[in-house]
């Protein structure tokens, strides 16, 4: 079983431990970006995970192809070409700070990719699951246009699509969001849709926005969950983690699945925050990597809850975690023992 | 408006993280002192803030002033000459392990200045605040009359005279603090009295030194405040930094104002401290900036109580912090959110 | 009084933080051992101190010496030679991941050292007390032998023999670790058992083997105290520590001593763990230095258990603590006060 | 005497030591940019140095901002606004490895800025002397109008205008190199061109492109200056560096002054080289240095020479060396000794 | 073209810069050995290359395998199983002070593999190349009757066999490595023989011992080479390098090829070397790269030493270099130029 | 054979690399002095080597001493108390740029230490040889009579007294320095003298202070030498090293021995410096452990020089090498070779 994830990767800089970038004379500089974190997750539990994006052809394209054939995930699709890598800088908060993202990602190669460099007969030949998020076509109209080339093949060949919704407000308006994704949702099997998704880029009213209390929302979440697969009929599951954010460190974290008109619940994680990046996309790969390997609907929540809480204890965007982990902390809620 | 903070600035040399001296090879090289912290946050909340101290002639000294401008304090006025620049070792606690400082500031430039030194009329001219902190006077004899000097021309001129009591035990004992404070504090408006200070330099109970229920106290406070007002008649002002301390990370804060006879109390902060230095400093950096933008009293304590909890989440003596993100603690509690 | 220690010592390699060993370019190079760890507490709590293993010839076993001398441990019985110093990988886990021990100590000098390598006539020369754990048997045959030979020594002597369990499921199974120390339990005179060693070492029942509910089943262990009092008579002092770890960062913990038929309890610590490593060495070494020093029988819990969670607060295998500190921590809990 | 240069900052990135971005977790980031790095040099000699470009209103901009203030770096012409500050990575070569830019530029807030938002009389009041590079119009039209205005209302009112060629092949081919700066060298007065900069900007053949033997070719590169100071006769000064590189760390350097028709040369420094980045900059900076201190014109070249050699010892695009550093090198050649 | 390259690949520990191993805290992680770090050149080059070992199943093993994956070589032969991953500690020297190894490599997963777990037939399907090094049956009896294995295998299926004698005299006798070798070598056809491998491996005079004259004594050299062709006719082409090393840092290299009977030279090259170590695997996959491109004997020996010194300007035991910074070597003898 | 040396210990602190401390957010903090990096030298080449200085009994102290004990100095002469540990800051230097040292030492436990603090029948009981510098007079008129007590001490019990000469002239001018070392050499065996040394301490011309043509003056020197013998006839053995110092990085030093008349001379070697500090402390305690061991003259200055060249090769005050590394560059000028 194969899968491809697309979008786009990026350099991400970052100060040392919770530093300003004011105060940093280095920053770590790691690799990233949605879907590559959900391409990566997949490729380390050990699945055929290929990767689609466009790299420049300089040293920095090297670099961030390097970081992903580290980790096992095919990169013979990548393209290459164009003028910069995107960047990011990530200042990670602490306690009442918030963290803080500066996005440097205009004029990248993916960003300025042309739809006729996607021949996507080829790139999804042999490809079982193809894998978007919502920052994607959020991106270009042209890269809007490429997506929906996309789903449009994988429909007609019976490939499921699954979408992570991934809003971001920095990227464009939630009318923007909604008018491009609730196209884009006819071709979705599977959604993944969390906190301000729902309203932002479908429309639907599922959460009032207070991080703090997520959970104590689960019923309104329900609902908008429902409201998905309603609205789309092809999407059969969707797929949602639930948060009551206290601060930067300290969260409680629990994940909900909708499956044929069925609900799946996890137990509740309480959770001391080390990074809260990319966690979304360890659902996401924990969520396909269950698909890929036919667990039930309850195991593969509580699977993809799991990967997901801890990438909460891993820097960087990927989620450098083994099978055998993820296990444990869905068997004993993970953190109290060390085997010596 | 311009402010004039006035007081030593040291070499802080700190562990990485929470290592201990004996275990380094490294050690962190940053600047700062009260009075110069406060200096920092009032430039970098966009106010006229200059500092006052006298640095040595030697490559340390020239270093100390570049971490100043760099935050665009104005440093003009700064003196120049003397010997060695003081330093302090900082080892940050964890969990049951208090934090740990060792002076190491004898023998400064600072500590050494002349009274004459300090032609105040001219380095007076044009400021509209005057701050220090008990630390000054604390240092040698001459400095205390070089305190009392700059407050009688504060007086004479009208220029209202803030003073953070800050009592170190290390510097002097109580009978000494209140001898040569309760001199000073005739010529103070503004007065921020912390746990301790209010006997250790006033003379005045309202703490019982317990610091794991500081908050619990708040009527002794309160008390405290009024005696202060009440045997300083021209200190119109008393702010106050109430605390809950369980453990190195983990504390709860709030404020407290008494304005012409009135208190007004913040909401109160649940904190994960990333380190423990110069809050108090920020504290009054904010009092300072909502004096100088005539804020009214509640926003006055809301602001300075925000940007306080804030400096728990930031390395070094500097509060490197933007008024946006003050205003989104005040808001929000904070640190729940990342805006992406 | 001189304590000797007995057992291997290894050089510890960790990523920086909580990395990942297959994210990191650089690894935290230090040195420890669970005797050698008692040692080096001792030393620095001015007691005198000696270490007995053996090191290799070269480099490391240099670095490794260099390491104990440093803080003031008597070096002077170590044996040199042999192929290879011992290694362990150690992964900080966070929140819900688990600390992770990846052991390469195999082929080591200490693991080859032979019976007649040891002359404990000439070794044990002045010895007061002499200390090993449970590790030192499970190394091998010869080593077991070995620190048999020492015991009997000992007991022919009057030279108190002290035991912490210590037990290792990577290097033994049960079956062996308790037809071993059964045997060796007839030499000790001071026991220290925690969680799993009561059954893993002892046979006995006394832990549900629940870390996140280790006080709450205090009544069993004192059962399995006294059950190791009586199995072995000779062992008048039996010394534990209760934990709830609820993640790698919070935990409670409290000690329980057995001595002489009666029992002494201490405080709950709630603790924000830094490094979870060794904590059972400093509890040792902490209940050491009360027995030389003559503590009451609560002091020397009440002592034991503030070293052992300091050490919670310090990086790496050694628990560099003064005896000042551990004092703070049995008076205030700790944590809440900064001296300056 | 005031000083004004004009140009782009940018954040550099560069791997740790001579380590390539491919091997790097961590890039050390400073900021800097030729007219930026001559900013810096002169207000570290004391001078007042005020440096005018577009920085963004994100945290990199207030980043590069408080790294010119820190120096001393008059800032307040800096106009703030658009999208990024922009970025060249670098790797130090080493031995035959040459060293390495990738420039990451393309639509910075400065290479965006509108003719429009520069008004000269405002920004060039007091100065009185105006500094650029051949950078500043290569990068896009706008600003070559820009330049082409500041220089015309530097003619008009009597503000000489030094300009460093500084070609950059990787930003315009010599074509348009030499069409847009033939015009702008009608403006100025004093005229730095190194090695390739007298053909590709110039269209003079000075130097035939082998830098391993720069300084071998002295009588070419006089004949060179002869022509610029002809072709141009505002342009009555003429500085170059003539060089012979081996590697990365050997070379040779020297200075070449043509000033009102006679020629100065100083002393030939073997150098090893630390860092091969910005010392063009160092040479200008020294060269205006003596400007604005009536400098003889041997002293002068011998100056700036000795400030550019320094440079190679310093890591950043910053000179940071004081004047009594560059007189030492003047005088005894530098390196032998080390007071103490 | 596929090369497989066979041999152990080993954890590196190495001080940051020159420091020694008693005084560093923290160690550089790399991964690397000879026959790996050929296989990363190659495949940086573009070449289809794979790599055949036996590596633990714990996370070293799998971070040895992330490094080779992430630089492009094929890992899917490789073997996995075994107890360690074999290190090597790396003190780089300077000046006077030679560089240092200290190997702790016994025991390794590779040292213990068997000869049934190398099915020959199925991994060298398809493979153009068999390259391995003098250390690999240097390691065990079994490997060496492994690599016999290859041999014959090759042999028989017309696969040519590259070896690189690379005597290591920590790891056997020249009496035992003349023994092996010498029946090795009938399976030969491209040898590299340096230094003391002349003698030590092949039991051929061809060199005096003193590193500092290598290259004077050419005549000797290519009197050796010819020897190794006269003596094992299979052998028709053997290469060398020539070194004359004054000090860590200084050195003078060259290649020497004999090919079918002729000998071709490179231009010497002198070298300020950052780290001596895996140049001479840089020398062996710039000669294999030759051989895979059809390079002829002079572009092939001139391609290998260019991109074996580039080797010694990069950190690490992989040669991170480009094919055009080979070619810019071989073109300007590098280093003196800087593109931007 | 037990030597005891005597003398200031301080906290070094030097930017990265080559940085300078204006850029620099992190020091290394390493510990030394001239004669407790005799002392550390001989324990590392396994001689009984005692330190005498005081220490003040803060964490600084503490560090201190536990620097010295890891190397296996006998540290239990060395007093504890006073105010604060003496600080040097260290700029290492780069080419043409000088090292540069800032002395931060005044006030220090040891520079405040009083004469009758030192009990010289205790602390030389057993002592062989007394070892101290001239930088220890120089830092107080009481040290000097305590150095002057301890050296009729030595007189009366017939041990022996070794000076290294040691001028500084931030310290003390050559007048004082004379007056006062002239009086301690009547007392003194043993001298080391070199360079600015001879005048500014002895008042002898040796050397014109061109740093970059010592060894061209060679017989200057040992005009120099003879006339120290001549002038004090209890000095039968003074010994000095002659160098040629081109730049930071490029020298070349020898040793020269004047021994009962005679002289001796070393090889000259050529040198790529890491770090210009301590090489003479290196020198002198390579020269101890020849008299320690009763070397010839010649082997004991060929000893001394081979010692004192490889210091320049460590980084910190300490010279961390083996008495077989010292052998081997005595042999072959080192560096060329690595054993693998």
């Amino acid at each position: 079983m194969k899968v491809l994830t697309f979008g786009e990767m990026m350099l991400r800089l970052k100060p040392l431990g919770n530093n300003r970038i004011i105060q940093s004379d280095v920053l770590e500089a790691t690799y990233g970006g949605a879907e590559a974190n959900v391409a990566v997750s997949l490729a380390l539990l050990g699945n055929d995970a290929a990767y689609l994006t466009k790299l420049p052809g300089n040293l920095l394209g090297e670099t961030a192809l390097s970081a992903l054939r580290k980790y096992g995930v095919d990169t013979s699709k990548i393209l290459r070409g164009g003028s910069r890598l995107g960047i990011y800088f990530f200042e990670k908060g602490a306690s009442v700070r918030s963290s803080n993202v500066v996005y440097d990602r205009a004029g990248s190669a993916f960003a300025e990719a042309a739809r006729n460099e996607f021949q996507w007969e080829e790139l999804l030949k042999g490809v079982d699951y193809f894998y978007f998020s919502g920052i994607t076509p959020a991106i270009s109209a042209e890269l809007e246009q490429v997506v929906t080339d996309a789903c449009i093949y994988c429909k007609a060949h019976n490939i499921p699509v699954v979408c992570d919704m991934n809003y971001r407000g920095k990227m464009w308006k939630p009318e923007k969001a909604q008018m491009v994704m609730s196209k884009l949702m006819n071709y979705v099997s599977i959604c993944i849709a969390n906190d301000e998704d729902f309203e932002a880029t479908l429309g639907i009213k599922a959460f009032d926005g207070d991080m703090s209390r997520g959970i104590e929302q689960k019923d309104s979440f329900k609902a908008g969950m429902l409201a998905v697969a309603e609205k789309y009929p092809g999407c059969k599951t969707v797929a949602s983690v639930l948060r009551n954010i206290h601060s930067v460190e300290e969260s409680q974290w629990m994940g909900l699945l909708l499956k044929d008109g069925e609900f799946y619940e996890t137990t509740r994680y309480n959770l001391h925050v080390m990074e809260g990046v990319a966690a979304g996309d360890a659902f996401g790969a924990g969520l396909m990597h269950g698909l890929l390997h036919g667990f039930g609907a309850q195991e593969n929540i509580d699977f993809a809850i799991a990967a997901s809480v801890l990438k909460l204890t891993v820097s960087g965007d990927l989620n450098l975690v083994q099978e055998s982990e993820i296990r444990s902390v869905m068997k004993k809620g993970g953190g109290a023992s060390m085997s010596r």
